[in-house]
């Protein structure tokens, strides 16, 4: 199974010409892997695929980025390459491409500022949206290649997760414990280390805390929320809660909730169940059992190339879930000034229910 | 010597009024980072630093980061924190705060295309320009804090280089020297990894090559080229070519000459120079031994909480230098198919003349 080929161009110019955009000009980022297999650095340099919905695909990149690009799949699949040399102005190879050509263009969503009113200089005349909403219904079904990438990405994360014990220890500093994790996420196979949250106490009340140097205390639940990317380019994200001896008897009564929360949410995924109806399911468990308040984020997040993507897990979003895509089960309950928890799991939509990516188990683990 | 104060948000403000910019608003980026101290994950979710010209500063947040946003110096330093939830509409805030009231915005540079959008819809009165025209000049030359900032940095990746030994060994492959870089680079003082290019025989003619699979033979030259993110946010970026055993003969030749080039590029470096000038101290010398061609990239680029950011230094640039900017000097020399060297080290301009911030030794080290 390839995950890259020029079924994923021919599919974006078809959605394209669709949408009424008549190219998409997409820069470093997550859409340009998902459609290049090119990872490029985000730099001041211009790296931008100018892919019209009718016509030749051309890579615009910096000289001295050739040889990366060169070394991508993009030639392969039908991609020209142009360099531009540094001191000299890209924006020109933009235009003789596409002046008097492009009513409207697509960018990509993760473009930068600089290059998005540079672009409007260039082609004045030119329309600007973005492309994400082209390109989301195509990065949203997640090929059978391209789950089983996040399968071995969630099996990666599964195997640190289970290493846990060697790390986590009274005395030992949350920033401590999150250099050994980061060592673990590379070890088992990841390319990148993309974040390790390690909140031990009070901390774990925070959803996004990183890590600190505070000092891990006996008695403490310590939410480690860990992630890398592989050589492939997909992500892996996974929550566990763990904690140092006995818990707290209250965190242990919320913890039970947010458990039952979890799995009742994993097995509400399905075709045609909508992604707000996924959040309900956890929701309503925890609001009935008077954490509603403490609950505050969403229920998940969509995850391929990129971290965090569609289809986000939410009350608002009545999109109806399909086969092939992927995203998180997360929910939390924070109590502010004391603890926190949060359960995590990477699962895909099958066609005729649920498969959970990371396969280890969510009860507490008591170290 | 304090990093982060309301003087930067005063400079800033003044800076936009001069600028006729009625507001800037900065996504997470460095500009945030230097302006209010939060280091900000870039996300899917609004955050929004609004700055009128004359008016009070607000961040914008979403209510999980709220806590994360709270620990940062933005508060004390006059920031105002408001926070929308997941699944409302983060922009009305931005019109509230700026709806009649801004003719023309300053965008952060590396702001994400999907807000550029919103907010043009947001404010679809409102002009939109980059922030960078403004606040390139206040980062552009560091403060005596800053740069004591930066020495840490370049300290710690001297530190890191001082190692390699214990790693870059024949039957190795660049990634598994890499995986040792990196968890040399944290244990050095850095907060993360940022790059690890190791890149052995041919991958050394690619300037960018990050790692491989490819086994270091006996031989070999290896470009290591490291940097990482100290905790305060300011970055480290140095590069040494190292061989394991004699080099080839071609090779020792090119290197002798790079090696005079950098140190000569460095020697320029004093207030009043342009950067131009210095770009050419290196090139002239390379160029006139035959190899002109064979250096495929400027000279440098500036450094702090970015690892990229103003002064570039690069044919085109005549700006002068001032006591203050702190950029790399990083000549190279690559041959196609064989290898490559590049010398870097971050130097700082003074009132009289120039700081390497890299102190260790720029001789080829054979292994």
């Amino acid at each position: 199974m390839e995950l890259y080929s020029p079924d994923r161009l021919a599919a974006a110019r078809r959605a394209a010409a669709e949408a009424g955009l008549d190219a998409l000009l997409i820069g470093p980022s997550a859409d340009l892997q998902y459609l290049t297999g090119y990872d490029a650095h985000a730099l001041e340099r211009l790296t931008l695929l100018v892919l019209p919905a009718d016509g030749e695909a051309t890579l615009i990149v910096p000289r001295l980025e050739r040889p990366a690009a060169e070394a991508s799949p993009a030639e392969s699949i039908g991609v020209r390459l142009v360099d531009h040399a540094d001191g000299t102005d890209p924006y020109h190879i933009v235009q003789e491409l596409l002046a008097g050509r492009a009513k409207t263009v697509g960018l990509g969503n993760r473009m930068w500022a600089e290059q998005v009113l540079a672009l409007r200089d260039a082609l004045p005349e030119t329309g600007q949206a973005l492309a994400g909403a082209v390109l989301r219904g195509l990065r949203l079904r997640k090929s059978p290649a391209e789950i089983e990438a996040l399968r071995r990405a969630g099996q990666a994360i599964d195997a640190v997760h289970e290493r846990m014990g060697e790390w986590l220890r009274p005395g030992r500093t949350e920033a401590e414990v999150a250099a050994d994790i980061a060592a673990a996420i590379r070890e088992a196979g990841h390319a990148t280390v993309e974040f390790t949250i390690v909140a031990a106490g009070p901390n774990g009340a925070s959803p996004h805390h990183g890590v600190s140097d505070r000092v891990i205390a006996p008695g403490e639940p310590v939410v480690v929320d860990i992630g890398g990317r592989m050589p492939d380019g997909y992500c892996s994200d996974s929550t566990r809660t763990y904690c140092i001896g006995e818990p707290p008897a209250d965190f242990a009564a919320y913890y039970a909730v947010l458990h039952e929360a979890q799995r009742a949410a994993v097995a509400a995924v399905r075709p045609g169940v909508s992604a707000e109806a996924v959040d309900a399911a956890a929701r309503d468990l925890i609001a009935g059992a008077g954490y509603g308040e403490r609950f505050l984020h969403r229920t998940g997040h969509g995850i391929g190339l990129d971290g965090h993507e569609d289809p986000y897990i939410v009350a608002g979003n009545d999109a109806p879930l399909e086969p092939g895509m992927a995203f998180s089960v997360e929910p939390g309950i924070y109590l502010a000034g004391r603890h926190g928890a949060r359960i995590e799991d990477i699962v895909v939509c099958t066609a005729d229910g649920v498969e959970r990516l990371n396969t280890i188990d969510t009860e507490l683990v008591i170290l």
